[in-house]
């Protein structure tokens, strides 16, 4: 499978975060990406590089203010005399005012973000950039015929909203995958987004279309990050109603009742008769992940990709979380699997099939 | 002066905050109310303990879940099997859920709170409370007779709002004095706050009433906190519109212009026909204040004070900010010095004398 990656990733790095009362080096590191970029150029997957999207094509799910709040943050940041890494002292609560973005960096930093533990440095736009960019372009790829393609987008991308970022990420690489989906041609995209976290900012981004179906299967926001989106009675609104499905799973859940969720999420992507498939692929279910707390072993990945890939749809997987760095790369691999072996990919069969990877991982 | 104190304050400290991407001590320590305490001590007033006000006396102002929230948030986070100090770790922006409280405490603690700069440790809620039980004794002292009495609250209260705490503030003492006034006779009570940052919680308690007048000299939101509230176009709304206003100021204030806004601020009390007025005190407006940046010398808290008294109302100052600890306890002793002196609180007078305060601080 093409593998699209860029090395403008590592401009992102250096900041800390606020971890439960402590402020720690980022688990959102260099050291993932390129764990996952070894893995896969092992697993014989081709390295290719991302296309020049422009930042006009950021605003089919992006609201132009934030952009460009984005692109510029870090030269605020400097003009105002400081340096490091920008994280935000006050946020919007209830009583409070959203409806004006403050004149100063450090407020409108507080407008942007939803949490203290995304910090801005200075090459963030160039990463969040090309990170984008290689969703986009897995996306193109598909969208020309490739039966799938990765995206290794870092910083990921699921938190961010239509104007908010927090949770490690900036731009919403699969939401913007998804788009360019729409835009080349696919009529109904379905966005299955299996990271640890619920994707609150691809559910924002597509709340009241019905034009993408977004379902997510994650820890419960009753005690999981983020807290504020990923409850199973939010369904969509507008013409967007009954076109998100969240499917919340408590702490410590194993492969069986994840299993369990799993299909009833893919069953909603069939039944809603997807012609293409974009998948937030999260690996921080892994049982060894540093800050989340389901228990899949690594041999459920390979089964998450076969049942992935046995929905036959044309597919763009983007990376989204995963922290647990030494078996990242070997995971991820593990879910790519199933599309690169030709006999989980029958060329006419129909959508659901009883071929042996949804046999085999039941 | 009667000066309402209480050694549970420094059962809160210990805690860390986010401070300009730095976690760093508290600025807001048990040293700054020791030094006021010791500073208003040698200027002869008179130390009193506070009176044994119940729960209940806070759901004037405060929503009851908030209040359960904040007296239980410490054993909700053992139970967690953590220690140490509590932060929340992320906040319900824009496009995310603020009808639900999620079940778990780190959720809990975004829905309530809106800044990473406000830890709750072991000894929050006891400190608090007394710092609540200090501003209504003050105001039952003042409505019991007493010209004038201070309350020398830690931790401070004007950034908390009915059902959110931050900037240092878990129940908001000045509005709690405001409210107990009002039940205790008051028809219309003045609530001035001088302290730098906006009093964005007292605000927010009395947004749509017009029995409390809130008046409020502060640091443009635009550059500084809270950033999401103290804009001069917020008037309030309901009932209370008119009755909230806001006199924001550029960094770099000094005294004239402030003297200017201070005017504004008194006649508009004066106006109002004010028969009680609380002063959310924070001498954070000094030049030498570590987080802040008005330039007010230590020469014109004693002209604060003067032109405070010459409103001639009783009066109960309760203590806001103030970080510059070795000049803090003489601010606030010098803001006092006018309501000590019997000179400036002719008993008879008209609300805007002629009185040698006035003229000497114009």
């Amino acid at each position: 499978m093409k593998v699209v990656h860029s090395p403008l990733h590592r401009r992102h790095d250096g900041g800390m975060e606020l971890h439960r009362s402590k402020l720690v080096p980022c688990f959102e590191s260099r050291a993932r990406a390129e764990d996952i970029r070894e893995a896969l150029a092992d697993a014989g997957h081709a390295l290719v590089a991302p296309r020049a999207f422009a930042i006009d094509s950021l605003l089919g799910v992006h609201d132009a203010d934030f952009v460009e709040f984005l692109r510029t943050a870090w030269a605020r940041w400097q003009e105002d005399g400081r340096d490091g890494f920008m994280l935000p002292s006050g946020f919007p609560a209830r009583g409070m005012r959203r409806d004006r973005v403050p004149a100063g960096i450090h407020g409108a930093m507080g407008h942007y973000a939803f949490d203290a533990g995304t910090p801005i440095v200075a090459g963030t736009w160039d990463a969040a950039m090309a990170a984008a960019q290689c969703a986009m372009t897995a996306a193109a790829l598909v969208a020309e015929g490739e039966g799938a393609a990765y995206a290794l987008c870092r910083p990921p991308g699921h938190h961010a909203g239509r104007g908010t970022y927090g949770g490690y990420c900036f731009l919403n690489n699969a939401a913007l995958a998804a788009q360019l989906l729409r835009e080349r041609g696919s009529r109904k995209v379905g966005l299955l987004d299996v990271d640890y976290h619920h994707g609150n900012g691809t559910q924002d981004i597509f709340w009241t279309r019905d034009d993408v179906l977004f379902v997510s299967i994650h820890g419960t926001p009753d005690t999981e990050y983020p807290y504020f989106l990923g409850y199973a009675d939010e369904r969509g609104a507008g013409a967007g109603e009954g076109f998100t499905l969240n499917l919340p799973l408590p702490r410590d859940t194993g492969w069986d009742d994840y299993a369990q969720a799993l299909d009833t999420a893919l069953q909603a992507i069939h039944a809603y008769g997807a012609d293409a498939l974009v998948v937030s692929l999260g690996v921080d279910t892994f049982e060894g992940d540093p800050i989340s707390a389901f228990r899949l072993g690594a041999e459920r990945f390979p089964q998450l990709g076969a049942r992935l890939a046995a929905l036959n749809l044309p597919t763009v997987l983007v990376q989204e979380g995963g922290y647990a760095v030494k078996e990242l790369g070997s995971n991820v691999a593990g879910v790519l699997q199933a599309f690169s072996a030709p006999t989980w990919r029958p060329a006419a069969g129909p959508a659901r099939t009883s071929a042996p990877a949804a046999s085999t991982a039941s």
